[in-house]
């Protein structure tokens, strides 16, 4: 059942409909949702289909409705088989490929094969394999897994299949994972929407006209669906906040040299200045807290040099956190939701005691610019010369990258020393604030309807700086009747006007808010633990 | 007293003269050393010389004669003033710089009032300020110090005092350091002797017809002199580990992320495909030992944002260490002195019952390769550009910064993807052997005579690699009458013969041997025991 290897020649619309062909030949008869059953393509939100179509067994859903830590808590007792735990992951992946397209390879034989040498382990020794015994995990398309492609959305990279796992792979496996599929990004990873000329858009299932983001948006798909407990994404501008804020999910943005990265194909190979690191999704915050453990845990730095030798560590909060909220940052105006979510949070940690304080956006501009120009400083050859090799034209969402013009090395290097100052004097900021965390919105937006995703510099000035981050889904969802554009709204200027005039409270009712909680540099442990903190006091009744 | 402003009218040479004799004149008259008493120029050891030469009192010898852990041990408890140590060195530092021309800055002034507002602090809280506690340290000249230039050796750098201390400054200043002398280095620091335009080259104090290495040859000339107790030096692609070999000291070379770097100035600003690192060069290695505690100790991650939260950790080594001996580079066999001392060393530990594998050297030259094109990618810009703003020439050492080609961004990419390939090949490679350290030489001779320094090879490979790395003295010294070129030598290529036909065994005769021991990245504090661990066997009869 594994994705069969797709012939490079022809044309690469050619190339590119036969590796969709592949993917869905891949999907057994069985997993294939049956005509009937389909709900139409004008339903918005499919969420609910799995529960109220009858396809799915009791015992599937019952599975499926589990978080990572639950299951994991019932495979290594041997309460659930790993292999009816796979199975029914796997068939509900392949519903939520159906309904929101969101995969971009399936493994399901090696699935059931290491699901089944679990199961046996456990039989014989009484022990599970490792603290993720069991468990299926999702993982992004640029992971390299043995005998699937890594396409990154371009057509020259299908049929040009991985030798080897990833590292991180590996590490996961060693603990007792479950590999079944890999989902779609956009084209090299670099929009905040999924979508690109292979494999096409990936779909919000929670209401199909709009964007589960990107780059990390069939990751979010998927795990929306039930599809995956909890996926593994990459982030270097907002990859994982973004699809996460997309659809109501948990992620950790940690720091360079936390998780390990070898072995994962980037879409613009060799570019450090700003650094891709990649993080779980989930749907709650104790799945990402029991993930970043077992990763860090399994020692990633004896593996990857890249990664730093810095077990998890145990963290001391203060019993009153000093908290800065950025309400905006200087250049888009959050939408009406956004800040809605954004005060009722910090009314609510303000009535827990912690400490609240204004965080001024004067430095976010200059930190978006910077990276921008760092990522687009090859002048986009990385992309054009991969869209090249297959006669593959850019998709417009690229045309930074179309357009851009190559710096030399000596003007890299001063952006370089710029990025530096940057980060220094935001630091010194920040122990001048003497703040714990900076709370702000995750992206200006709930979601945005498909191809109007605009502005990133809410995630991408935390990637220039490094810093550990939460996204977070508040619990609060959009109210058509209450989040309506202000009267007293004044626009920051044409992409803040844009966003604002483009929010669709309609469009938008019931969708979940996200927000974003960043601490230092590698303070992972110390985000996780705030996180708790912050959504103990959203819990709370008034 | 501290170095006056130099006016930066007129030309390169004029501007470097007016500086050489500001720094001349910055020092007292009382330590200037009387001509009758100077050592003939013709004079090769000057290192006898502070004590033969009557001009330094008892007590001032009894002060400069102890390590940096025996001053702290005296300073904390009043058994010495740091007035009388600070000023001590001061006068010795004076002596060192007249006969090796090892500095670039002095500011005695700031120094003794340092030194007496420690004292006085202790006098009147009975507590130590901190752990450095009254002990002066020296700095290479990269360190900004408020008021003093940060030369580089460029001329056009002269007359631009610092408006602050660096972060290290900083932090060692807050744990009780006394800062007294900054010392010279090559232009841009980008050559293996000291030597530059303004202030000229510095001579190894041991035989000044030979070079105290670079680019932190002022510190290993000055720490030789016993003009320091402790001085702090950097590292780009042997730094540290060279002066530290050439004069017989030891130095940790850290990984990335140990020790702040901040506000420092760099002869490539933002140039970070290899990062530059500082470290301690002292005569013993507890002195590297404590130092490296005490950096840590101070918590520089709150304050540099490129440093790592990592402490200084425990750590328990297997009774039995594996060491990877690496006899040659594969294109340097290194001269008799030091082929000795590596096979004795070897031998040594391999009775104290350690496992000796051998290293196979095959991945070296790619690692010197790719860290010298990533030097150059800016073709030499950087430099020129600094040059260009005082008219000064390139000097003959910097030929290959001269004649470079700049590398557009995209190329450089490239090769840092080439260099990430490198570093995780080296690592399987060590994950594979199972080995605990490589034992190898720091570089192939003992030291040359000035002007013909080849070969940063040894070195370079770990910075590209960013592992821990130890220089270490190892007690042996030339022996002109063993340490002959092997009848059975064959050169390696053209550098190795020209290397090993220039080796002059009565001019080294007597001079120290010294090695290299490199860990894995970041493991400063295993690479410090282990050094002792080879110390030890060092020092065990037969």
């Amino acid at each position: 059942m594994a994705t069969p290897v797709v012939a490079t020649s022809g044309s690469w619309e050619q190339v590119a409909a036969r590796k969709r062909d592949a993917l869905m030949s891949s999907i057994p008869q069985e997993w294939r949702i049956p005509a009937d059953l389909l709900p139409p393509e004008t339903q918005d939100d499919v969420t609910p289909w799995p529960d109220t179509s009858g396809w799915f067994t009791a015992g599937e859903l019952a599975i499926t409705g589990l978080t990572a830590s639950e299951l994991v808590a019932k495979l290594a007792l041997g309460e659930f088989k790993s292999e009816d735990v796979t199975k029914a992951f796997c068939k509900r992946a392949a519903a939520a490929h159906q309904l929101t397209n969101c995969l971009s390879e399936t493994c399901f034989d090696r699935a059931i094969a290491t699901a089944r040498a679990r199961d046996e382990h456990l039989a014989r020794t009484g022990k599970p394999v490792g603290p993720l015994h069991g468990l299926p995990i999702s993982l992004k398309d640029h992971f390299n897994i043995k005998g699937l492609d890594t396409t990154l959305g371009f057509s020259s990279h299908a049929g040009d299949a991985a030798e080897s796992d990833s590292t991180l792979a590996e590490l996961l496996e060693s603990a007792g994972a479950v590999f079944y599929v890999k989902t779609n990004v956009p084209t090299a990873m670099m929009m905040a929407e999924t979508v690109n000329n292979v494999f096409g858009r990936t779909l919000n299932p929670r209401h199909r006209q709009t964007t589960s983001g990107g780059s990390s948006g069939g990751e979010s798909a998927l795990i929306t669906m039930r599809g995956s407990p909890l996926g593994v994404g990459s982030d270097i501008g907002g990859s994982l906040r973004i699809p996460a804020a997309c659809t109501g999910l948990f992620t950790l943005r940690p720091s360079t040299g936390r998780f390990p990265v070898r072995h994962t194909r980037s879409g613009m190979p060799g570019q450090e200045a700003v650094q891709s690191v990649n993080g779980p999704m989930a749907r709650s915050l104790t799945d990402i807290e029991f993930y970043s453990k077992c990763v860090t845990g399994e020692r990633p730095w004896l593996r990857d040099p890249r990664c730093i030798p810095l077990p998890w560590r145990p963290v001391e909060l203060p019993t009153k956190l000093k908290i800065a909220v950025m309400w905006h940052d200087g250049m888009v105006q959050p939408t009406p939701p956004v800040k809605r979510a954004l005060r009722i949070t910090v009314d609510k940690l303000r009535d827990a005691g912690h400490e609240i304080v204004e965080w001024d956006p004067v430095d976010q501009k200059e930190g978006i610019v910077l990276l921008v120009q760092m990522l687009l400083a090859d002048g986009g050859t990385a992309i054009r010369k991969e869209l090249e090799r297959a006669g593959e034209p850019f998709r417009p969402e690229l045309l930074d990258y179309q357009t851009a013009t190559e710096l030399g090395t000596y003007e890299m290097w001063r952006l370089q020393s710029e990025r530096t100052v940057f980060q220094n004097r935001y630091l010194d900021r920040w122990n001048n604030a003497g703040i714990d965390a900076i709370l702000c919105p995750t992206i200006p937006f709930n979601t945005v309807k498909n191809g109007s995703f605009k502005h990133v510099a809410y995630t991408g000035v935390f990637n220039l700086l490094d810093y550990s981050c939460l996204s977070f889904a508040t619990g609060f969802t959009v109210d058509k009747n209450i989040d309506r554009l202000d009267s007293a709204y004044e626009a920051l200027g044409g992409v803040c006007r844009a966003i604002n005039e483009e929010y669709d409270a309609d469009m938008m009712d019931g969708l979940p808010i996200s927000l974003q909680l960043a601490a230092r540099r590698l303070e992972e442990e110390k985000v996780l633990a705030m996180g708790k903190i912050v959504l103990g006091a959203l819990s709370s009744n008034p």
